[in-house]
């Protein structure tokens, strides 16, 4: 994996060349291409790549992004050109387990998520959180009933808004979002669901997937959108059980799986490396 | 792992002290214990145990298993003392495709597969298996309508009693049992179904899989039941995908899932691993 | 898992008789087997054994200790009776890097690891550890050089006895023990390495492993012994990798190796479930 | 994955453009892209790309191809344009244990692997096969001693061109090769070694590994060098063992792990997957 400075994403309607029209344009512009990644959907003809590249001595990047406009209109791309050089901000939040919070925490401090957190809010009181260091972020204690439910989004969405916030992660954040506040959010809220989706949508899937007897649990980390863990996929993982584990072992067991699971949604995430592909992603791993 | 002789297994309320009788009536009885595991359900206080041993000169297996019923009945264990010096006598069903069934003669030819094959059951013709070695093993081809189906079970069943087959397995077989049929095979007719129960369940589950944008597939091998796609799970097992993997790659990858999960829950089940435990299994790996 | 007051852990030469005789022993003694392993290792003849137990209502634990001397020294038994009510005491050692010391600390404090950290011990100073909350524990600075490794050792082995530290973590501590203080350590002294043993032994081993092009990366944890990277193996894990990831590629990807690898492995003493079998482990793993 | 029918492959020391030229080159003589990957060795500067692509109709692949020498000229490139219209012949040698050969021999049979085998070469009769259909291949016993190594591989080598073989494939052929044979099968001979390479070279690794305890055991295909155990490795696998394990048990498990592998292997060669990088492999896996 490389550490490009700008990352260009795009997809389209696949059409001969545009790779070469894409590769052309930029080496033109003194862009110097450190890794590049494409996938064409047979299925649905669609076309995918993430350019990661650095310029060259004297080469501007208004400049290229100006007549880039031009070839994204030729071929109607959706496209985006990101100056990696400024960490993004990421709003981060919790409920009662802390497991994935601190644990994005930890990467952060050393150095491994490329990100500036900006605050973190629960819906619990901050005393629940004795013995984790924040990082000297602020916390904000959002308490959420059915009645307020709308007051505390619209106070979310404040801070999402003041804290000029361009991800949403929710660590372990055990409230449904509004439609409202999903759509406000689209493609850039990351929710960790504690199993193996599509099994086990809904409440408490550990102690789902202990009734049904399986014999592996996971966790899927999502895009949030208004249809319940229905959300684009970004990143799933597994581990084996067994019939001696009981709903406490695998919600111990299961805490690794959401943890690692998280931290590369979010990792690929901003690094430009998951495209939505209607409600499904594609992900140029590494 | 040992190769022991005879192998119990027993299931009953748990109650101190039975791990004692249990051996202690062994031990007096001239058995070696090999191997031996044992659960104790916490949630429902029933407790089971493996039990592999081999019988010392002069000792005899029928004073051992009629004294045996006695503390069975002390305890009201469901049990089984089991000869493994006998393979067990195995009818494999199959549909078009072959590859779990061609997976599982070829660790029966080298040994691997302690059973004893019967016949080979197909609803396809025999041409649809060129170039499959059936190992000498009968085959019969039973095709299956809508309107036959009644028909094409009692044949099926007629085939059990008569190769006396203890334990029935559906290698990609794709026609749902009937009712009748899956009570009489009760805790001896072993599925394998081509998808990480409980997602995607019913037809065409990698197309399914695919279509949701799942990041790891996988196959389940259970007890079949008159509840499709329900029966008690014996294993499972997953591989990571990708997006760009086709619904066609699914199948291929899927196919060396599928393979392996089955001749796994096959291996458990012929050296009695396996226990139900209402819908669930207790399965003593090794 | 059950969480039993009393583990037994047992290893002897096999004999008929065992099982029956130690549970008939313990349930005449008021023992309630939550959780029995054996293992008879075939190739030595060794017999091994952990039974998790609570005791009735009346019975002593010092009655069912004294009395178990006798079958042991009529079995030649190495064993122990161990009480769980109370954390075992742990030094946690640590270099540079600190995700298998944050990870431990972290799942210290959610209760996961039943244990009582007794301090920690670094050859690099308290700065080093900026936003990592200790938790309260004492923190020692013991800096080492090759003139004052033996001075340096001294102080650790005072610091063990002075706080009655059962067992010594090293959670990536990148000094090799002298044979002195391994040996007074022997049994109860855990390291974590950062490669697939015996693969890539030795200094830098992600920079090894890169070099040689393996498709998958591991960690190692085991109990130190005096032949470098050589002790009994408790607990080992992989991921894959490809040719695009570069060393730091693998540094981080190791790291979520590493602390769950060691976490596992801690787990597994803490509760008993590693007996020595020769230069091997046993691992009663759940 | 797409089936485009022509791939070419390329590595050349890296320079700006590269990607613009190729692309451009391709395009404005008919070729349709279906799948690009690329990579840049930022350690050695080296790039390598892989671009799978079908022919517009009226574009011949004569001239593409004459007119590609050009730029690979000017980039200093190795490179292939390969047509993957005729699948590649292959010849298959095997000692005692045929799990590789046979899975090999299925995974033709049902398309799975796109290739062509010419032969079956055995340092063993053809007895030992019993049972193991050939799908038709002519087999060859060339037994083997110390004092007729030589000739026996000189038959083996005429077999290699008779038979015009483009890739050899050790399917647990036991034999070492000459460093003579070794160089002219050189890039287009794979071996399947029954260890997670570096560990465990040399004979029996199964019983070393026992020996040495480790949790996991594996497998590697790499390309055959006169440096034994040590040719560039294209894929690896592991499995989970534990100490209950027997050696005969690791070589039961270890089956399942080395024809997967192999298999995986063979796939990527076939497809033109994999460039070799000094020592290493670049694998542009699906």
């Amino acid at each position: 994996m490389s550490n490009a400075q700008y990352v260009l994403t795009l997809s389209c309607q696949n059409r001969p060349g545009i790779v070469a029209a894409v590769t052309t344009y930029l080496f033109e512009h003194g862009a110097d291409i450190r890794e590049a990644q494409q996938f064409d959907d047979t299925e649905t003809g669609k076309f995918f790549a993430r350019i990661a590249f650095d310029l060259a001595a004297g080469s501007s990047i208004s400049v290229l992004r100006e007549g880039f406009a031009g070839i994204a209109e030729l071929y109607k791309m959706n496209y985006a050109i990101n100056d990696h050089s400024t960490p993004r901000r990421v709003l981060l939040l919790v409920s009662k387990f802390d497991h994935c919070l601190a644990d994005l925490l930890y990467r952060w401090r050393i150095g491994e998520l490329d990100m500036t957190p900006t605050a973190i809010v629960s819906n619990h009181s901050i005393e629940n959180y004795a013995g984790l260091d924040f990082g000297g972020l602020p916390f904000h204690h959002m308490p959420i009933s059915k009645a307020t439910k709308m007051e505390q989004e619209a106070q979310i969405w404040e801070l999402v808004k003041e804290t000029k916030s361009e991800l949403v992660v929710l660590a372990r954040y055990m409230q449904v979002l509004s439609d409202a506040l999903t759509q406000k959010l689209s493609g850039r809220c990351i929710n960790i669901h504690h199993s193996f989706l599509p099994g086990f949508k809904g409440a408490k899937p550990y102690h789902q997937a202990h009734g049904r007897g399986v014999k592996l649990i996971g966790a899927t980390a999502h895009y949030v959108t208004s249809d319940l863990d229905e959300g684009p996929i970004i990143e799933q993982d597994v581990e084996r059980i067994s019939h001696a584990d009981t709903p406490d072992d695998l919600v111990r067991k299961g805490r690794d799986i959401e943890r690692r699971v998280l931290a590369r949604a979010v990792r690929y995430h901003l690094e430009d490396r998951v495209i939505l592909n209607g409600s499904k992603t594609v992900v140029f791993a590494s």
